[in-house]
């Protein structure tokens, strides 16, 4: 059957509220820079009244990815849980806007809309402490069983593994989608998610994952290595398909015995937020169109080369035309 | 008595959303582009429907000018209503981190923190849609004397002579800093508030406005006039001070019988929202440090280079430096 969506996100649906730190400011709340730390209600409340003034828009990881997908011509759907709060408003607003449907209802509960406080350094990196409020409930029953059956991928962050249910939510999903016959992709998020979460991310991986999206220091870190060479190799045994990043110096895409060395989109970097999750969003919608696998890695560097020049997760102009041209 | 605070800003105190639009989202919704229009609760909720995905920060005119000024090293007060909603703490928390003392309590009342919704144009142009909320209670109540008292310059905006009581409370701000031998200073705001309240302002600026600050739109506006050297030649009998701002080609500074030219600084124009916020708190921050005119336009005119070069109204960079050079 033709998929209804190219590409079906799943992940904790948040709130960034990014704010422009000194280097001190990392070191004074003892943050790993370039991180994700998850924070409680209390922790996330003394951190904003310490952080300068921000600047708030949609994020999530997989969310951002939907959104980049649909502005650069995909057909995309999400599923997260925000709460019905302003901020929830906001989300819904944000990724409606941008093009992807959005099932999921408001969560009940008293649990506010997941938030995430960003600091980005002089050096354009960011550095998170999610809050995960209403994400922390998400769990199989807020699965769509025909939007993931319908997608042509089912595409999912790794965060989802530290909220309690959404692990066997993702499981789940990607059971559907198999079953569907449709494609499973998985992005690791986060070296400490990695760590956090190891043995249930390397099972995933080699038994359910069709397209893995991993930077260098997570993919080194799944496969316990120094080395990228060797947990490349790792990943060409275990997937399909790996595309692995590595900032400015690009990207190298596996697919069994291929390998495609992709250049950086030269740009001024100006806050990383994001990069990531752009990189997923053109490379799923150039290979949802058929593209060669070269040219998924470049629509992949055009869109983080765009989230990366400003402050914030999503693209500020229209990326339509830079699918047509490839 | 030596001043307290450089600057104390009064104004209505609000959370911008921004949104990148094509042009033909202004003529579809009326707008005029480059103006402010006040719209009711059921516009701005069907208006944000329609709008793209945005950004929220905090914004306000005046409030933008204080942490503008306080950026850049001067101190500096605040006076505003905001509601004790989301959207009103993080004003709270964003004028505050940027260093500004901010006394006024939360309104009580139902009405939510105003916000204003502002579309961005490809020329970088921002045209934008206030619902005024929680500011329409601002009164003579909410003045803190003491602070007003205790400034060397109060500085209003003219959006104020929109909400019902804040023009009385203009009033009062002004003689209360007129009676403690302090400056009272006044922003035209936009050419349509200029026509909606002309005789007002005309009063106003003759009477009571020590430094008035005004594009060339308003100040045209406000003297019914199509030349600019003509409305100049008004303003200069008028007031003490006058800035007068010409978007790239720099801002005339008329001051009895000297006048001095300043240019503009070059950059990118990404988005102009905050530009003549950002000119006054460059030119009262360097006032208030007792620089000369011609250095005060430079501060001003640097001020107002670095807001425009992003989206959004407030800096993302310390500018501290940019007064020591001075």
């Amino acid at each position: 059957m033709t998929p209804r969506y190219d590409i079906l996100g799943i992940g904790n649906a948040i709130v960034d509220v990014l704010a422009p730190v000194p280097e001190a400011f990392l070191s004074k709340h003892g943050m790993h820079k370039g991180a994700m730390a998850l924070i409680d209600a209390d922790t996330a409340q003394r951190l904003y009244e310490d952080m300068p003034a921000g600047q708030e828009s949609s994020g999530g990881s997989a969310a951002n990815t939907c959104a980049v997908a649909a502005n650069l011509g995909a057909s995309v759907a999400y599923l997260g849980l925000v709460a019905d709060d302003v901020l929830g408003h906001v989300f819904r607003h944000d990724i409606t806007a941008a093009g992807v449907h959005f099932p999921t209802p408001s969560a009940t509960g008293t649990a506010p809309t997941a938030r995430c406080l960003i600091m980005v350094t002089e050096d354009g990196q960011r550095t998170m402490n999610t809050f995960l409020g209403a994400c922390v409930n998400f769990g199989e029953d807020d699965l769509n069983e025909a939007a993931i059956a319908g997608a042509a991928v089912t595409y999912m962050e790794g965060y989802l593994f530290d909220p309690p249910a959404a692990q066997a939510a993702f499981k789940r999903a990607a059971a559907i989608a198999r079953a569907a016959g449709r494609k499973v992709s998985l992005s690791l998020s986060d070296a400490f998610c990695v760590h956090r979460h190891r043995a249930a991310f390397r099972a995933l991986v080699a038994e359910d994952v069709d397209i893995l999206f991993a930077n260098e220091t997570e993919i080194t870190a799944l496969y316990e290595t120094n080395s990228f060479a060797e947990a490349a190799a790792w990943a060409r045994r275990d997937v399909a398909l790996a595309a692995l990043t590595r900032s400015e110096s690009g990207s190298t895409i596996i697919a069994g015995g291929d390998t495609f060395e992709i250049a950086a989109v030269p740009t001024k970097v100006v806050d990383t937020t994001g990069a990531g999750d752009a990189y997923a969003a053109g490379f799923l919608t150039a290979w949802t169109k058929g593209l060669s696998l070269d040219k998924c890695g470049k629509l992949a560097s055009i869109a983080a080369a765009e989230v990366i020049s400003h402050f914030g997760a999503r693209p500020q102009r229209p990326l339509g035309n830079e699918l047509a041209q490839l």
